[in-house]
């Protein structure tokens, strides 16, 4: 069967013709090898941990009904930004913004079915249709565990063991990173105490809680309370806050020692599983309204470089939390679950950059061509080399021999295989390394091994 | 960082509170994990081909300009078909949908920077905006290689003999699959000969040669003329060719024996590869228009069934082609390519067909929760089976012990183990095989090895 290629839409077809474009749109890149054999790399982990860890293999598809998963999306801060969403013959289409709404959709249409509790996992990429600025992606690669249909706390406490696992089989120490927890509980009776109603003025007071990190102390304050002017001149509207309000936030928030129940709990499995690398830490507060109880994020602790080389406090690659009314949303369905989520872009961007972490990535040994009538002498030499499982090809291209050099020193390879007339003759092929400059005379049957040593 | 959600749309805001929907839209599937095990494997050969054919590893975004892949899309037949495609601020975006065109605007933009021959594989989803109906799908994973800026027709033969590597890594045997092959010199020697423009009629006349495989010869004919009614009603307008013109074409589609040079060098390098698996067959066509040299297809020639059990004419799992003037529509560049693609979803479904073919899925070893007391015993024997990387876990949920057996038949967990207060003060925990219902008590030294036996 033969695909043929899609039309362009009506609307472009109006336009008038415009020359193709070489650039990507704004927000989205292209990757390069070393980038994506890392992320192979850390990929193979997750799966090796998650089927050690017993979770069920999951991929729910890029779009979903924009009613499914628009109704978990809290952000009235940033009312232009948003998902991609295209109107079908009746409906609503988004590309998914994150792997946890369509896993809600996935649990209320297979409620039945799923075993419970349900532990799954996927990796998955999602779009977020933000306003395009530097260093702004549109496009993200994400990981996500989940535990389904289950209040047991040793759940979330397993989550945060599964993540130090994964980090640390990705080469990371325990000195690299930090899970820091804490709960919503927290700020639960926090609320409840100096009376924040649920609703606008509670959102607006967790959103500005996170960041704390990012704007410190003072700067959240003044969003807490009447509002915040940025450097740029934008004005935030504030939460309205008195001043002792903010001053018991401030106080509870400062505290050093977990006094909520569940972290409590969490914190003796941790014992049990010997597991130490994690912090309690107040101030996490993770963006989203629709966590109930506890609450992670996953700190990287190492340096880490900017694109112009600048040391930046690179914040956290991810976290997660528990959400127990979520799939509620979709029906009467009593579905508590917990779950964490990596963004792996980010893992990517600085396992890169650490010295003790080196991807290999092979290069093909190149075959010269002296005359496209010895291509079977050629091809006899390649497939003993492939054979041998080493990454090999015959000049792929059309040029003169120095053309061909040239191409295998662009390429990288470690080294090129002349085989002229005169080698031809004797049946001992010529192996040039290209990083010693070294050249031997070595017979067919001895080249993988002798290119073996050099690799 | 944390990244707060999405809004909604505003169109969506304005229409009336919709219950969320727990069902995907047509055309996008949940994919289980057999599925996805299935396809891993699949493209952990492919990845290993890839390295050892000396390909580099690329990866395009998922979006481009609409205008940049815009230009190469064909298809008149059916103008309400097509691409996802996105208004943005000044410009419209589209989901890719194919790995060809992207491919084309990456050459151009890094023209100068690419190795030439550049030989790039990328693995990715793409989308297709087609009208819903059954086993229609609007999302697919594609794998593609191609050769870029060379015209030697080995990097032709190499395309074919490299997927045939992948299928037979895959567990088929040469019986199970055919790489057809012809070439688009064919019917433009035929075009030439006969007085088809270039254009409306070239471009009918190939869909309509395309169609072979499909609808007969019959039925091809009557497109080839006036045109041709199918059983819905619905008319399609021919290519208005003469019967002599027709006759023509037929007799040159049926020849068995290739004449033109490409095909002749092409198997003049397939016997120096000693690859014999292939079939020429002139009434391979390919769909695109920008084809301009040999043209292939990878066909499957097992049994394939559908979902309702019914044999079906599989057909093809992919192809590709020689596209020598498509990255000029950049601008004036120079580069001719050749490139093959395989659609991975038809590939895993036929592949999980196969009674040959078994992917195995570890299900975890159930630790039973009798008091949650004794949470650190569990996680001691926990601890121990995982360090042996064996699937394990505490049961995660919340129900009595009845509870706990069902969840472990239910997830088709290999054995489950129970650790009450007889066996904590023994010391040795029962291991109890769900499949032969034989139960043992072992010390916690010996269940990773007595376990291993079991699974």
């Amino acid at each position: 069967m033969v695909r043929a290629h899609p039309a362009v839409p009506k609307k472009m077809k109006k336009e008038k013709k415009i020359k193709p474009s070489k650039e990507l749109p704004l927000g989205f890149v292209d990757r390069q090898e070393k980038e994506l054999l890392t992320r192979d790399f850390i990929i193979s982990n997750i799966k090796e941990v998650m089927i050690k860890y017993g979770f069920q293999y999951l991929e729910t598809p890029s779009f979903e009904y924009t009613e499914s998963i628009g109704k978990f999306l809290p952000d009235k801060e940033r009312p232009d930004q948003g998902v991609f969403s295209f109107k079908d013959e009746k409906s609503w289409l988004s590309l998914r913004y994150d792997l946890t709404a369509p896993l809600a959709r996935y649990i209320a249409k297979n409620y039945l079915e799923i075993p419970k509790p349900y532990k799954r996992y996927q990796l998955g990429t999602v779009w977020r249709n933000e306003k395009p600025g530097p260093g702004r992606f549109r496009e993200f690669l994400q990981f996500d565990a989940d535990y389904v249909g289950t209040k047991n706390l040793q759940a979330d406490a397993e989550l945060c063991v599964l993540i130090s696992e994964i980090l640390e089989r990705c080469g990371l120490t325990k000195e690299d990173y930090t899970i820091k927890i804490s709960s919503r509980k927290l700020t639960k009776e926090l609320f409840d105490e100096i009376k924040i109603e649920p609703g606008e003025q509670s959102a607006v007071t967790l959103r500005a809680l996170d960041k704390i990190d990012r704007l410190g102390w003072e700067e959240v304050k003044k969003i807490l309370g009447k509002g915040r002017q940025d450097k740029s001149g934008d004005f935030t509207k504030g939460a309205e806050l008195k001043e002792e309000q903010i001053k018991l936030i401030e106080n509870k928030i400062k505290q050093t020692k977990p006094s909520t129940s569940d972290i409590l709990e969490i914190i003796k499995i941790f014992e049990a599983y010997n597991f130490t690398n994690y912090q309690y830490d107040p101030s996490v507060i993770r963006g989203l309204e629709y966590y109930t109880g506890p609450i992670f994020e996953v700190n990287l602790n190492f340096e880490v470089k900017n694109s112009k080389g600048k040391t930046i406090q690179f914040g956290s690659i991810g976290g997660g939390g528990r959400y127990d009314n979520l799939v509620s949303n979709f029906g009467n369905l009593d579905c508590p679950a917990t779950g964490i989520s990596i963004g792996l872009d980010r893992l990517v961007y600085a396992l890169i950059q650490r010295k003790e972490f080196n991807i290999k990535s092979n290069k093909p040994v190149v075959i010269c061509v002296f005359s496209k009538d010895n291509i079977k002498d050629y091809i006899k030499i390649l497939k003993k080399l492939r054979e041998a499982n080493i990454s090999s090809e015959v000049y792929p291209g059309e040029g003169n021999l120095k053309k061909q050099m040239q191409y295998a020193n662009k390429i990288g390879s470690p080294a090129v295989i002349l085989y002229g007339d005169d080698e031809i003759k004797s049946g001992k092929p010529t192996l040039r390394n290209l990083t010693s400059g070294k050249e031997q005379n070595i017979e067919i049957e001895n080249l993988p091994n002798e290119i073996k040593k050099i690799l």
